[in-house]
């Protein structure tokens, strides 16, 4: 008698399909062997005879059988073709470290080096930056953009650069509230702004070549140009952003990173005379400036202020924008409004890359942008968000003013406070003793390229009620006495 | 008087925002001479006076003027930063050839080199392969599941390896139709299978390094290949799939790309012998293997057959499976079954490339493919595929029976139609003459490495009714005849 255990995933016919496979390949049914006979069988594992039958004509169809199924079959000669071998148990896990390619080997260091993503996620406040604003008003009218979309939108493949429609809305809306004049042709649809940065990495960088990064800076855009093997130096940051005398005179920059609306984490925003000095070193050697406007709509104090790119006159600017923290992260939408000179190698990447977006999200964008939700929902994010900065400025001031010292720039979703009196390893006791009662924080120390001797707090605020930001300042008041 | 002249775009105040900018940056308007006062430009513009004070006010707030707006302002001294030069004329295109990085010079030779995605798209009958096959049920159980997904799905930043509760439904999935044995914990879900080509390439291989591609083959796959600077090699195909006597035995193979279960565009089935070969081969020399599913589901003399990587003991396949033929192309969801070695090094690099698919598309797919309207789908569309093809061939056989000869294997979407007749100009001139008379036709020629001496056909059939079907081999039938 035939001895097989069924494996119990899927219907029967398939679990014995499986079975004599492996039996099989395995040697332990030999060779030009005679099956049992379907009825024998059935009665031996307790099936149907028809489950046997059905399981006899697939091993057929796939060459593991010879003859006639229900008269006689034979095992076909299979394993000798490869002499049986013990199944290997190799670890699930990444350790066993096979040979990549040199990429694919920064790559696996900096997934197993990565910060894990929401790390307080279950505490009752978090202060993580990037967490989404709840919404229900935005969410019920991207609800009804989606389901029109997914009724009338095209199901070929997406154009490569991204949809018409809303690469228009995206030029209008640049005009109006970025300062930026740009063609739907000069701009690219791209998965996010960390795709955005990946494209440009792949286009624009060799191994070894060099990339200015601000520092501090966002480290989502240093792991991409990490896993690039170009070499990456950074240039200090103080309160009117990046310091545009540190810029490198002597070797060649390939690619300079930077957020001029609101520096990415300091706050600082770029002054006019700096942004025309940027430029100006960027037209002289010849360098790439990625401006990533990750929340340059949100300006408190006066009208957002036009971007970087708007003066940009010697076409070495590409725009990111992105859709996640103006709308939501999973959505996964971004653009880059690229120089002439690159726009066509960027379109080559993206379509090579993975073809284009998703065609239905892009329609739907498309309509809330069209039909002035979209803009409704940024200056209703707006106000909520001036509102929820004032009251955890307040709070801040109230319960732990004399320990800390706010970088104000009266913009976007995040606060950042220095900690006056702390040490770096105080700071981080801090962060544990907050998480024990139940507050969430994160130090500005991964921001750094190198740790930094101040440490800091990056607040965000986005996604947390006033009487919640009250509550985890009284507690972060409380655990800064305590210390 | 000031002379400005507004470009129509967006609001009045913005407009003049813009074109104040430019006066100051070019130099028109002298660094630190008086602006107009407000009242005065609203008369010479003809603008309202609360537009020029927004202007004002913006051109403050961004310091490009100094002063009290209403009072007196004048001009900051930004001009003298940056010489006044002649605007760029750049030309739009790829011309202008700057300077990119060896990958991205490679991705931009490969853009201006590709061939064109639809181009008998206009044509009444277009035989082109891959085109989504319309389907009003699928569409309003897509739609339903999407707007459900969109009230329900998460707004946070996806899972990067992918949304749980789609790996649970393919595994399950891949167990009863493909009869591979994977975990959730295998699969990660990809932007359709180019992006998993791309991530394979990109963590697999160096520049130089050996990629071994069938011969012909999906170019969508060689381009990435080519893009990413690896060597590449053809492997023979006949009428059992690859010939793996041809394998090469010298130096080292990295990756093999492989389409066991209907060679594209051959057509044909690798036979198991020669399978247990191809992993045999594999494991010998540490050769990776790509096993493309692309269209494995559609197979109608029989059930579909079991996938390579359900025989893979030594853990060297990557299968990659896609959900742009099965569902629609726009969809832009696809996944990979790792081996464990690779398992983690891939979702490093997803999480690198993008953070990770969108997320209501994933929750819509599982739920449909969790209600079982997926495989309904799945039967309904081999149903109809089968009667499409078998419509197909007798209108060659009737109308071109004695010009072409068939590669017949039972399957997919497409069938391979050799020209026993022409010779490869004449071929050219078979697509022309097509084309006129309203028949989109496709040679299989851009298929192959070097061009195949042997002239042939790729007729796509999915999308066309049976009418049209016959309709277009009568036409091919009378440009043949005419030749």
């Amino acid at each position: 008698m035939m001895y097989l255990e069924l494996d119990g995933q899927g219907p029967r016919y398939a679990q014995l399909t499986r079975g004599l496979k492996q039996a099989i390949l395995s040697g332990r049914v030999a060779a030009h062997s005679r099956l049992p006979a379907t009825r024998v069988l059935a009665r031996d594992l307790d099936l149907s005879r028809n489950t046997v039958l059905a399981a006899y004509e697939q091993l057929a169809a796939e060459g593991f059988i010879e003859g006639r199924v229900g008269s006689g079959c034979y095992v076909a000669a299979i394993g000798a073709m490869q002499a049986p071998q013990a199944a290997k148990t190799l670890p699930r896990s990444g350790a066993a470290r096979v040979p990549l390619s040199r990429r694919g080997e920064r790559i696996r260091e900096l997934w197993d080096r990565r910060i894990p993503g929401r790390e307080h996620i279950g505490l009752r406040y978090n202060l993580q930056y990037g967490m989404p604003m709840t919404n229900p008003q935005l969410a019920s009218a991207w609800r009804r953009e989606l389901a029109h979309a997914a009724a009338h939108a095209q199901t070929d493949y997406p154009e490569p650069q991204g949809l018409l429609a809303l690469r228009e809305q995206i030029c209008d809306y640049l005009a109006r509230r970025r300062g930026i004049l740009a063609a739907p042709d000069d701009v690219l649809i791209v998965s996010g702004a960390q795709q955005a940065f990946t494209l440009a990495a792949e286009l624009l960088l060799d191994e070894g070549d060099r990339v200015l990064l601000e520092d501090p800076h966002y480290q989502g855009e240093r792991q991409i140009m990490q896993a690039s093997g170009a070499e990456i130096v950074g240039c200090r940051v103080d309160e009117n952003g990046i310091v545009t005398a540190d810029l490198p005179t002597q070797g060649r920059t390939k690619l300079a990173l930077v957020t001029p609306s609101h520096q990415f984490p300091s706050g600082a925003v770029l002054s006019l005379s700096r942004r025309m000095e940027l430029l100006a070193w960027a037209a002289k050697t010849g360098c790439w400036i990625i401006e990533d406007d990750y929340d340059g709509e949100f300006r408190y104090d006066a009208r957002p202020l036009a971007a970087l790119k708007s003066l940009d006159r010697d076409s070495r600017v590409l725009y990111f924008g992105t859709f996640s923290k103006v709308l939501f992260p999973s959505l996964r939408l971004g653009y880059i409004v690229l120089p002439p000179s690159l726009r066509d190698s960027f379109i080559g990447a993206k379509w090579l890359t993975d073809r284009g977006c998703p065609a239905i999200e892009q329609a739907a964008l498309a309509r809330l942008m069209a039909d002035g939700a979209f803009e409704r929902h940024l200056r209703a994010a707006a106000k909520s968000l001036k509102a929820r900065r004032a009251t955890l400025l307040a709070a801040l001031r109230k319960y732990a003013g004399d320990e800390v010292e706010v970088a104000d720039s009266s913009a976007g979703m995040h606060v950042l406070a220095w900690l006056t009196r702390l040490k770096p390893t105080q700071a981080r006791q801090l962060v544990s003793r907050a998480s024990e009662r139940g507050l969430g924080l994160y130090l500005i120390a991964p921001y750094f390229l190198k740790s930094s001797a101040r440490p800091g707090l990056l607040l965000g605020f986005a996604d947390l009620p006033a009487a919640d930001l009250q509550a985890a300042m009284r507690i972060l008041g409380e655990c800064l006495r305590e210390m």
